[in-house]
């Protein structure tokens, strides 16, 4: 028999189906467009680029098109007070490199790739696709994306 | 009569109270301590407290440590990239100032924040007392807190 109550009984509880949902968000429901600069590029021009593109994280490639690494507004910021003319360091300089970058994958839970973002304290992860050689630029996920998952998990009544 | 599952009837659904308890969340349950700088101090100081303290944002005070604005990491970048002395500008010519600042409560909903944040493209939010003439700065809540929140949301199996 079926619960006098109005909606159908799967024999779990709705804050099971709720938890369930939340732990199955994955990355590629939730990224952003990545902004990639090369790596030859001068730290001013990242600087612009980042203003221009308004992100707080560019990913830095090879002439491959492979992920070389990341340059947070830290990063950026650290390098602008130093003495130095910013038009002639390039960025592979400052940039945190690989293998030392945290990636995720598009099919990742969104959940682990935000244990990530705090655990590393960083505020953006690439999203990358495995080829020969190295890693591809996908996607970029960013603590702003967490924070969107979680106004809108609040806003969802309906399952 | 008590539908014939191992939980007790509340007449809602579980999901309505996972969705309840994440809408009751308050700000002051994921909020962090705030740094502050006086608003005389020069541009590199709070670069280097900026640095020092491992903080996104700085909230900038007067002399009667009153709110009087905010500085970002994205204020700091572009102030830096000028060709200025940074030890020279006071950070309030580069701050974001009252009253075009976005502020918040302790006892404001999460969810309220976390939309001001996405709304207003911002990182973080002053938690802020109202006294006489102004506002006293309590805490700081950032999208850090609120990914957190997500994570945290996750790993929550019981209510």
């Amino acid at each position: 028999a079926r619960p006098r109550v109005g909606y159908f009984f799967t024999g779990k509880t709705g804050s099971e189906l709720l938890t369930e949902k939340l732990k199955k968000y994955t990355v590629q429901e939730f990224q952003s467009i990545p902004v990639v600069v090369n790596e030859d590029v001068s730290v001013y021009d990242a600087i612009c680029t980042m203003f221009l593109e308004d992100v707080g994280t560019l990913f830095v490639v090879n002439d491959k098109a492979l992920l070389a690494g990341v340059l947070s507004r830290k990063d950026l910021l650290r390098a602008s007070i130093g003495n130095q003319d910013l038009r002639e360091i390039p960025v592979h300089i400052i940039m945190t490199r690989m293998p030392n970058v945290t990636i995720c994958y598009k099919d990742d839970l969104l959940l682990e790739a935000g244990q990530s973002l705090i655990d590393r304290q960083i505020d953006a992860l690439p999203v990358v696709k495995e080829v020969e050689h190295g890693y591809e630029v996908m996607g970029r996920l960013t603590k702003t994306n967490l924070t969107k998952a979680l106004v809108e998990l609040g806003r969802d009544q309906i399952m």
